[in-house]
């Protein structure tokens, strides 16, 4: 079966609709909705509408808020910390990373850790704001655990992304996100789907041997930290992920480590609940905090530039710069529609017929 | 031969005579000598004294200013740009840092972005001055081009390193201090004095080919970003490394990319120099701007807990928390007194000679 396209308008309008149905406002509906877009337009497919059913799920279990109160309940001139009363992550994530480009407005930087959210789409969406107001954004979020640390067989973090988006001129903006670990958990998905195996290095077994079998994590198995074995560096890629589970959690008083609430609704709350929800951290740097946007811009362009011109490889054309294949992804998939799987379209209609909204 | 153990005192006055040797004044010597013994105390032998008469090659080449006028260029409430006026990192890091921290004392987080400095030592040595008053800290720098981006054959980036301290209460302190690359250079200067290969991951030849030939980057070689290459994930690594780059050089007006003036003072400037010296980027995040320091200890506490108590595999006996590794390694060497190959000894003797310092 071919996948077939989709305008990204009749894909809004949709999840709004459902969002709707759930019971959010429409202001929520409609952020929520460009915010998860942001997943299927930059070509990160696993973080997009094929998700909407597992966050209808989530709301089912009664995991989900549709009318949260958002609230601030600490802060400082730089500083905040935002209860997300259970609300969705696709809207309390835009109300903290808002709160961290007003506080960067007054006082040069704002950092705002959030507590009893829910999943946020990918991370990009909201350090991608900063870049309007020509700062520089940062999001990272923990998530269900599906990670074994070094030396580990425990699955005790998440993927814990991290973004980092920093505004050029000329050039089109730097935007690096990505999970800590070797690959990301939408990545052996599709392997799963293809019925392929994993490389070594991604995952690892119940007794933490290397393994390829891409179903493994269904076996006790384990993704890996970035860096795949002691060997190649991957406590570096948990150092990171801790780093993110600290920031997001500890310092908000959020669910951390393997007592994070997981994703998929089926599967049961921790018996141990430390903290509240789940934990996102946003930041925003003003660039002229720093240096004149000016001079700042100037640099940047010419550091894109340097990289672009780096010599390749043998059959590589070019030197990529973090964000150009989601980039290229939103420039085509805006002129073409995007593609979704037979198997997301009929999930799709399905939850279309149950929420009573045409798919 | 084997190796000497030289008691910290010893290591220490001789580093402050040498410093003061070059024109430091007292307090600047001290600090210096402090921070880079740092590195030897936490058993990271390759960035301690083993590197003393390079700083002195470095001064001697006049790249490095023993008697700068440290100053802040630019600032908000929450950051600031300091120039370090060629100053050595030793020096000009410890100034911004506490700067860093002043400023989270005023408004709940300080971000200081440094010019026209050296290099500093072991990135842990500054972000753990934030811990001493509740903060997490952070501390960056880039350095002498030496990493291939993904696809690249051109060494465009240092190893970059990142270190994120965060306090505990009654368990010692996370430290995470990563290069952010596979491995760091110094591991690779290890296995050349053994004449010993690289793993496969570490290294790539002049053309870009996986290699394991420890001497490669004198045969335009390139050491590889964390994850190794792309199917492991080196676009992370390599979009890391620039995110220290962009922070600690962009934010700044440092030297950028390839660049960077190299350590080495054998090696000539590069002959573009788009900033001023070497940049580093530092943070400090009061805890309580987030929540109570005794809520966030407590949680703090049992995160570490809940990691060294999780299963391991077979054969290691337990799952170690960042940071652990150097704090044994100082308890050892606090006792004990600290190791040093006996190139290094008769190096530090030649130095003493030259500079008039019996070692």
């Amino acid at each position: 079966m071919q996948d077939t396209n989709y305008s990204l308008q009749q894909l809004l309008d949709f999840t709004v609709q459902i969002f709707k149905a759930m019971g959010c406002p429409d202001a929520d509906a409609q952020t929520a909705a460009i915010v998860l877009l942001q997943a299927d337009l930059r070509g990160v497919d696993s973080h997009g509408v094929a998700r909407l059913s597992g966050y209808v799920r989530l709301w089912e279990a009664k995991r989900v808020n549709a009318t949260p109160d958002i609230k601030v309940i600490h802060e400082t001139p730089s500083t905040a910390v935002v209860d997300g009363d259970s609300g969705l992550g696709l809207v309390v994530a835009p109300f903290a990373m808002q709160l961290a480009i007003e506080k960067a407005r007054n006082v040069g930087t704002g950092w705002v850790s959030v507590q009893n959210s829910n999943h946020y789409g990918i991370a990009a969406a909201h350090a991608m704001k900063a870049l309007e107001h020509d700062m520089v954004g940062i999001s990272m979020t923990n998530a269900s655990p599906l990670v074994a640390p070094t030396f580990s067989t425990a699955k005790m973090l998440g993927t814990n992304p991290i973004c980092v988006a920093a505004p050029a001129g000329e050039q089109p903006a730097f935007v690096a996100d990505l999970a800590t670990t070797t690959a990301a958990n939408g990545k052996l998905e599709i392997l799963q789907r293809k019925n392929e195996e994993a490389p070594l290095g991604w995952v690892q077994d119940s007794e933490g041997h290397p393994a390829t079998d891409a179903n493994i994590l269904k076996k006790g198995g384990a993704l890996l930290p970035l860096g795949g074995d002691r060997e190649h560096g991957s406590h570096k890629g948990y150092a990171l992920g801790a780093v993110v589970d600290i920031f997001s959690a500890l310092l908000s008083g959020a669910n951390y480590a393997p007592w994070v609430p997981p994703f998929p609704a089926y599967v049961p709350m921790p018996a141990k609940q430390p903290g509240k929800g789940i934990g996102h951290f946003f930041g925003a740097m003003r660039v002229d905090a720093f240096r004149t946007v000016e001079a700042y811009k100037h640099d940047m362009d010419d550091w894109i530039e340097g990289f672009r011109k780096a010599a390749t490889v043998k059959g590589q054309d070019k030197v990529l710069i973090p964000g150009d294949p989601e980039r290229e992804a939103e420039v085509e998939r805006r002129a073409s529609g995007i593609p979704l799987l037979p198997a997301v379209a009929d999930d799709l209609k399905a939850l279309g017929e149950k929420m009573g909204v045409p798919f």
